[in-house]
């Protein structure tokens, strides 16, 4: 199942909440389940190296449908799986990234704050994790019905871009 | 000047509305002058491949501060430019991506869009542009004062992530 | 704001000056708040793969305003975010890269440089620092007025490369 | 042999001049005979995405010895060399890098202009290499001179970053 724009609005709205509300600028990043990008914002006055580390965040959770911090047990020192966190392009094993579920519990990809302490961006995302799993995605397939007098999607057309 | 977040949602705003509108999903994205993510979005049913592209426009936009198909006449066949496309990680060079400028004409980053033909995604952004020319931007630096009651932004303490 | 040329000048020239001062040859690297290079000088003699090492040191500063060494702080064997350091591309975590301010405290980037001990590093990046402060940028905006007589910038003309 | 840094200075001095007197902000990158980066300077208002073009510029004039649109010439379509531009991490093949050498015609690395039209690019890293050739660079070697009561350099010190 794709995650909808509804769940990832309300998880995006929720983290902008929570990083307003401790007064900590926020890089937000969510991706579904195929670890692809769904959307993506870096609040202003949000550091600039964080936004890397957010995007990195959600992939981890989204990969392994885990907490990010969860992963760094694995490849801890001493752990089972040591350089687990080099595969993949990298992932960053530390906690700010977690799986996102709907209300019916269905996984569909995961969040990643980063920009404040470990913490605090555990904290904003946690907020995001709640209200998606709050959010209302009823009525969302209305969005693929073709208008009436409108044009057919033209998303197969050889000018596809 | 970094570009507000005021200004990258108002354009993402009116990206979603104008896609809604033509029927097509897309991919938008929105960098700011160092070519670095603000904002991005996948609406429900945008085709995936369009993912890259839609970051890619936008990546070329603000590199150039030109439009994408602009930055494609120099390196078309007999152009003067052979390979242009292939630097800085690779260019899109047809249209979709855009340069965003504020209310008073200063340059701020761009926007890309992918997901439907080439037209459709030039006038998206086209969309979006007229939009971000027209966001209300002050007050943004409201932001930054901590709010009353509120903790100090803890991006330098020790806990940093 | 753009880190004016004024400034990068200042700071690379007291890099130099303080490299020479204690004889030792240094890569100096200088990165604006994007984190796209701005200025770089290899003195004769500096060791190449100090090189690399002084763009990261940059890179990492200018990403998160703040000292490399402070950096490393959170990352080191039980510190709050392990891996952090190889988020971004790599970072380089021990001194040598110092965020750069402008007379009005207006943070701009960063400089980094290597080719010494990390304490000789710091001192040069810190001689940088300080002169970047007192950097005269006034008038920088000149450079854009077209000389009388001169021709407009091409820079839009269709023989762009 | 080295490429001194008399001799970068002056090829730098001389690009920016002569990119202010056709009024054009370039990005100059200066590269020695191993193709490493020697010297840098984006101009104020030069063009971010000009960045990488001139870096590749001077690595493939260093690389092959050769002006950057002369190995345009063997991967043209109907060239000999059909890809050779997707070699060495990519190389750019239209006008604008030139070989640099000395006083004494010694071969010591290349620089690449980007920013303006390709002609402009050519007419700047031409007046560099004028320079360079007119370098005053004797009395280099006094650099690694220990100043009286001066420390060694640490360049091999166990203390080296």
């Amino acid at each position: 199942m794709q995650m909808p724009q509804a769940l990832s609005d309300a998880a995006l709205a929720a983290a902008s909440k929570e990083a307003r509300a401790i007064g900590v600028p926020m890089n937000v990043a969510i991706m579904d389940v195929g670890a692809n990008l769904k959307a993506f914002l870096r609040m202003d006055g949000a550091l600039l190296g964080s936004l890397d580390i957010a995007l990195k965040k959600a992939r981890t959770a989204a990969l392994f449908a885990m907490n990010t911090e969860a992963i760094g047990e694995f490849c801890k020192p001493g752990g089972t799986s040591p350089g687990l966190d080099a595969t993949n392009g990298g992932l960053v094993v530390f906690a700010g990234g977690i799986p996102l579920h709907d209300a019916g519990g269905i996984f569909l990809g995961a969040i990643g704050v980063s920009g404040g302490s470990v913490s605090q961006d555990f904290q904003v995302a946690a907020a995001a994790v709640e209200a998606a799993r709050s959010a209302q995605t009823e009525g969302e397939t209305e969005w693929q019905i073709i208008p009436s007098g409108g044009q057919h999607p033209a998303v197969l057309s050889s000018e596809q871009s």
